[in-house]
């Protein structure tokens, strides 16, 4: 009979640095070596890329696979869900250790490959493999990798289905179930009902949103938020910026089609959000208005800035890093007066994006927030939906899939226990069919 | 000279029993007379239909008009801005104190006028005199009201202009800046820039959500919300139930449009929902699908939940009252078990609400959703949008208009407080040209 | 080799309705009964001694014993720890479905033989024993049941150890670590060090207060907050309300003495004043100063009333039910106007008790306090220390105790988490040392 | 007749920079002079001794005094209440322009010249004229300021009156109502009682815990919750740190005499420590235990530490800086393993302080606490009590006083509102009696 195991190697006790190892027999298969941010901002002067993982273990920032030598077996595949640092940024610290491929989709590959590429303690020379969403990776005559498309506040998202002789063991972490995504197409609902028709041993699902009641709002609403900010104004000739997620390509590229019907030429500032756009461009998922404008370097940036002072804040719309308050981001430097971009009364500033519920983030944006104010700056905040799923959402899910185990992940014990409590709603029993796994166990699924 | 006084009757120290009295020398135009029902639930057994209004005044339930006797004039007209409780609920208690006409909008006049039907204790005499949005009373030779369209979560809402020799008083209380309603049109913004034009000497303006930053979402964002909870489910045949503001008429809409498109027949419930729909269906406001049943009264109602039980309850999808957990209504005898309906294990139970934050209501929901949870439904909570203008609303407005001088209502301290605020912002200055009144006391318009 | 298991028949997924089994081979120990008060509250006109056991445990009001049907073994005693309702509530609804004698420190009994006597449902014929803190009650040769001394927020409760030949089972469900209490002496720390040094083979433990950090202050603290209440004022001379936990001996006593300092007359109020209060002192617990007066009846309550106006307000303390707004109580009658007690401005109004955070009980101290404030009393809350161990009590008791497994009991899955999380710090590990039970099942103690 | 008018300066917005001018006809008495440091935190590397007064101004960390221009009359004298920052920290940047005498009791006025001599921007030679509690100024025949002794967290506060022609303007900000100091006498309650009876015109008093139901506890409440962490534990020998405000020189009081209790070596270690504790001492405020250890600059600390680990932890209670986690102070450097002193599971950090509620300082304190929980601490947080009057304390200050005008100050104006509310309660009319200033404006006492 087939062994299975479920290794909580991080992301069990915490929100962050996530890392899950499914063991088939002898065959590992790692889903997810994430980065815990907040575990890295409590330190002053910290420079990740050239830290030891040994030491970023110790800090709490990535997961702790030491424990992976406690496990029979070997790593046949690492698997990323998608390409959020909570996901794919210890890959540079860890993955190295492991005589495997790394398994993405293809904008998840290509993010994981710029995480590498700007790595300067390690070197990692694990092959990287592409596969579309809906297709599969072959670890072994019976074992096998799907890629399942889901939604969520990056492109080409995947839940995982491992396919065991005995079942498929199903990882649903970081999705909503979005039917009016405005970017893609919205989970393989069909796929997943016959998944639990096949049948699937046990499902690995975060837990994050679900203390939250009903469902998700879809993107579309986000969307229709932005756009009412953007549009529905009287005062349509003031100074405009705009902040959201790099990486959220579906909210960018709204905004960058408002700026072009509010005849402004949208201009992307920021490292990150050249990296991303760009290479979202480059993979296909998502074309530019024409006029758009992106810099990246600092220089390139306070050029734009000052081009936009002689030309006239009215004709552009400025879309920035910084929703974070994150000190250095473009926001913050416009906020300290760095840039040439100057704040007047009655100027717009626009956070689609939500703040980040941890003390430091709370403070930086307090930070950025005083200081935009006090220039005059009229604030539009959380204009923006959520990419995790709601309560409701994973009754749907679970009853879809109806798998025999469920296991919440990505979160706190007060995620997992409000997940737990939906689950029980659903019939699940506590120590039987539903377990609370913390970092470093393995859970042997009997049979 | 004309001498203009602005005079807080209740409203100003709290949420609810609104009413302001405006003086133009010796005419006095009354706006609003408002129910804090609050005041009422702290007491058991009391029913307000019989109580005298010195009572209710000692509650605290309504205005203390007993301070009109201290200000020189006549009242000429009472002017209603639209027709929920705490705008027009004191009218059967107060009006006929005074020998002056009710002026509203025609639906809002409509359900003033049921207002004083079903009062018990007094007769209110009172002409009431339907004006349209965009239409004008005169009250005497210089002195008109003017009905400016506004759009609010109810239908037919408006700002009123009084309109004196010296400038305008715009009336701002209970409104949003939608553009994009889903029923009726958006605010007249034209005939705003035009009239802060002609110059506005006072703006009395609610300061209900100036605590809440940015601006408020648009009906259409409540609208897509509900839509996808009810429709974007792969549990379309389980049993559902919705419940939102009776006075609603934008939101009921929408309902039984998606109603119809689920093939489930649209069923209105509860003796309110009879009331306000019925009383937009005869005016011409709404028009119904034509499967839509409603059911008023106990006995019909009981009788259409069996008639759902017979037919299935995924043929029905029963629209109620109860979204406060208001004991007595349709969903809290639902959740008590005394009605034929019964809740199973993953039926939905859906509320196009808020809930209002006050303890007696939390109380009440948390009884509610109790009762539910406990016979298995799912809840899907605050599937709503507030239909009172966020912080940026009242910038925007305050920019349009600009007023000689600002007045907050409709609120309590902390309320007025942050409208303070943001009216500093944008120049004006505490006890200059921004004023905080307290319940009771005149602000002379200084020329 | 001897069996033994722990299982979780009620509040374990919530506060309130507790009840625990330990089965020792076949003999079963039961520990406490209580009810869930805020599960009977969210139902209108429920008159809980005159329901059926049944109907109680489908409310979720009282523990669900009926799967004790399907543990092996028979019930040798019932303990209570300690008199409150939460404990013994439930006493009078099943108790008598079990051959076996109520076992109880002798403060408990008496309140027990109180429960039992006004339950109009049920006969319970069980035999009551009073064991003292300190004593035993052999059950069999080789098990038996210790009461050891403890500190609470109630006089005479007690840790209870079962003895089996396997070492002893601690139950340690309320309590506080009270070194300076202001009546009965601190907890039996040394009976409690020679335990660990016996072997405890398991600690279940209430987790309430585990989110709170550091210790809870000694009831000495709420003594001298309630003494510079009463006696630190400039305004002497005005009418003084006092109320607080009818079962709170220690807190009453105190008032009791500052009453006689302030040279005014102690006169409790209220049926359950009068019981706990009389009990307490027939049993020699306390003796009250000389001039108090105690009312439990209606008619004796609303002629002391009289008599204290016609007296002199500031020539009486009323110590009074009504702390929770409980519509009926003392307070809420007199804040209602129903007695000749006559609120008037500057009068203090002093709530010698936390609110206990539920919608119902919030919603009826909103009703009490505004009230109380409509009439110009000024109000005193939370002139009070809690009853329950903080997390670094917590923290002392394990490592005092050094049980094998720790079992966190009398709290939701919330509670509970932040217990494992202090639990996982003193080296226990979750799913092996460490439990998280669900009402309804049994944990067998792995030898 | 007697001109008299208020000037908020600082300190009406919001909290932190404290300034009130008192103009008597052509006589201005300044009183406080603060700054507001979590608007100096919002920036990176600020060196506030550095930097002009101006510049301070615009970032709002000190008051805009520029205002003073405006008013009619010379500055006779500049008075501090007590020795916090909030009052004092402005005097180096702001003094220097006004020729006038500091005035101050001993310990402020020492305090201030530290601050001065500490102030590497301007040259502050203003005089410094030493008044104790209970004394008298005499600014002109009929000017004149009387220091009140009062109580707060620091030792030698005081209220002060200006006594005028037509009768005193009180100022009383930064205060408590405590009964039972640990550290020298009570507020001078028929000193206020009398001058009550004299006539105050105006009472100016902070608003900070307008918001606090009740009384603040005594000092006594916090003196003895810290002694029962301190002794009152099993674990009496592991490593303890405590850490509390530097100025708080009665809590540091009770903390040492503690020390000697548990026959540990009391040792304070930091710079404001030595600064603040030495300062009392010398003065005669207090006596340190014999044994007493005191550290202030880096080296000496460092050295402390390693013999602290030499000698055993058990053998020392370090009191240290750092409970607002700021960078750099003490706590923090032990926490980031900056020292020789190694926190080990189990040690207790015990934080005798609150949490500034401001995001910069709760992000430094998340950041310390997980630091100091990660080395395996025991945390202690909250063993406070606050030194600032609640609502109940304002209400009977009021009643004693009985001032014909009240303002509240220190504060923003949510604050402000919580103490307008209190006061209506006690009869004065805002806009009359009571008066909502605003940073900037002069407010005429008419007559």
């Amino acid at each position: 009979m087939t062994e299975l195991g479920i290794v909580a190697v991080g992301g069990y006790n915490e929100m962050g640095r996530n890392m899950t190892a499914i063991r088939v027999d002898d065959k590992i298969i790692i889903i997810d070596m994430g980065l815990r941010l907040d575990r890295v901002q409590i330190h002053e002067d910290v420079e990740i890329d050239k830290m030891h993982s040994l030491e970023l273990i110790e800090m709490g920032a990535i997961p702790d696979d030491t424990i992976m030598k406690e496990i029979d077996g070997n790593v046949c595949a690492i698997v990323c869900t998608h390409g959020h640092l909570d996901h794919i940024g210890a890959i540079s610290k860890l993955a190295h250790r492991y005589a495997a491929p790394i398994i993405g989709t293809p904008y998840t590959s290509a993010l994981i490959q710029h995480q590498i590429d700007s790595e300067r303690k390690f070197g990692v020379k694990n092959r990287i493999i592409s596969v579309k969403a809906g297709g599969t990776y072959q670890v072994s005559d019976d074992v096998s990798i799907e890629m399942i498309r889901t939604q969520h506040s990056i492109i080409d998202a995947v839940f995982v289905a491992v396919h065991t002789p005995r079942g498929a063991i199903l990882y649903a972490c970081d999705f909503k179930l979005d039917r009016t995504p405005t970017l893609g197409e919205p989970p393989a609902f069909d796929r997943l009902r016959e998944l639990g028709k096949e049948g699937v041993v046990a499902m690995i699902a975060e837990s994050t949103n679900a203390t939250r009641a009903g469902k998700t709002p879809s993107e579309r609403i986000a969307h229709d938020m932005v756009r009412d900010v953007l549009l529905g104004t009287e005062e349509s000739d003031v100074g405009m910026i705009i902040t959201t997620f790099a990486s959220h390509i579906a909210r960018l590229n709204s905004i960058m089609q408002f700026a072009t019907e509010m005849k402004r030429t949208p201009i992307l500032l920021g490292r990150s959000m050249d990296r991303y756009v760009n290479t979202a461009r480059e993979l296909g998922y998502i074309e530019l208005p024409k006029k758009t404008e992106i810099y990246g370097n600092r220089k390139d940036i306070d050029k734009a800035f000052k081009k936009i002072m002689d030309k006239g804040k009215d004709k552009y719309l400025p879309i920035v890093t910084g929703h974070q308050g994150e000190p250095g981001a473009i926001l913050s430097r416009v906020a300290n007066g760095d840039t040439a971009y100057k704040i007047e009364s009655g100027d717009k500033v626009i956070f689609s994006a939500n703040t980040i519920p941890t003390p430091m983030t709370q403070a930086n944006r307090y930070a950025l927030e005083t200081k935009l104010k006090m220039k005059g700056a009229r604030l539009y905040d959380n204009v923006h939906v959520s990419g995790h799923a709601y309560r409701e959402d994973h009754w749907e899910l679970i009853r879809l899939v109806n798998p025999e185990n469920v296991i919440p992940a990505h979160g706190n014990i007060d995620m997992h226990s409000a997940y737990i409590e939906m689950a029980e709603d659903a019939g699940y029993e506590l120590g039987h069919t539903l377990h609370l796994l913390r970092n470093g166990e393995e859970l042997y699924i009997e049979d």
